[in-house]
């Protein structure tokens, strides 16, 4: 699909997973296009653990915040992390985080072109992701994802109704001409 | 594009900056692709500052590291920035940086799919940048980009070389299936 579409199309479901396997193709291709972003002086900090099997992500779900219960339907999970030490840092500014979120970002729209529902998850016990996956202690765990074909006949189906109740904020309330110049509250 | 070719073709390159003026249009498409990313509780923390004209971009373009000079040939350069309060924190991880780099990341393959050149900056001094573009003490300027027309007639002509060239870990080094499976070094 065209770039400027998928970007459009693109939002997060997590109530429209199918249980049905992913092809490993489909896997690569994200994982690839994830490989493929830009990162600072090109450290590459991310790492990605695709957990896939009925029992191994149910086992793993219970460590997300109650309102993600239902990724445990998804034939898989990707966790992406990091050691902040791979990465640089900058007056307190821990690059590797953002690095992960261009990763993620190119992820995200892979798996979106390739019809899969994806989710962007924060909120997690991360002890417990990092004692179920056996992750070092110095790695951080920032995000994850349930990776899944949609219940729906399509991607378009599944995601018609979300992208339609999309909020974001108003383009001038977030891009500055020549300076900052932030509208006052109302 | 295709979203997977645009994905394969972004590469970073500040030697090829025609000074071209980029039309407005194609500044709003790509500040949309950027306004259209996930962040953690839709919280949206970005914000772009963009710096157009020959006089104000020289200016702000000695902010950045002398290897990075050269970005004062582009006709813009886009400041991204954040409060970091402006979104969530999970055990240290401050998810602004995170969000950001997604919604870079939907900006660069938005001016890849575009024809134009980006190359994301992290080193810069940030108090310089602040004071020149009027950024209030709370926020965070966390990357930067020059946003250019090549110098050669298509982008494919201008990455081709660098294309040639780019270094990624292999996908052994970064993926792992089930579980942490760091392969040991060699």
């Amino acid at each position: 699909m065209e770039t400027l579409e998928v970007i459009r199309k693109r939002c997060s479901l997590k109530t429209h997973l199918s249980g049905r396997k992913i092809e490993p193709e489909k896997i690569n291709t994200i994982l690839e296009a994830a490989r493929l972003a830009a990162s600072a002086r090109n450290m590459q900090p991310w790492r990605f653990i695709i957990v896939q099997g009925k029992k191994a992500v149910e086992v793993l779900a219970h460590a997300f915040a109650e309102s993600n219960l239902m990724i445990k339907q998804a034939p898989a999970i990707i966790i992406i992390c990091a050691r902040p030490g791979d990465d640089v840092m900058h007056d307190g500014k821990e690059y590797y985080l953002f690095d992960i979120g261009m990763a993620v970002a190119n992820m995200l729209l892979a798996a979106t072109d390739l019809g899969l529902v994806t989710h962007p998850m924060a909120a997690f016990n991360e002890g417990e992701v990092k004692r179920i996956l056996h992750i070092p202690d110095d790695v951080r765990v920032v995000i994850a994802t349930p990776l899944a074909y949609p219940l729906e006949a399509s991607y378009d189906e599944a995601a018609k109704e979300r992208l339609s109740q999309r909020i974001r904020k108003d383009l001038k309330e977030i891009a500055y001409f020549d300076r900052w110049s932030e509208l006052e509250p109302a």
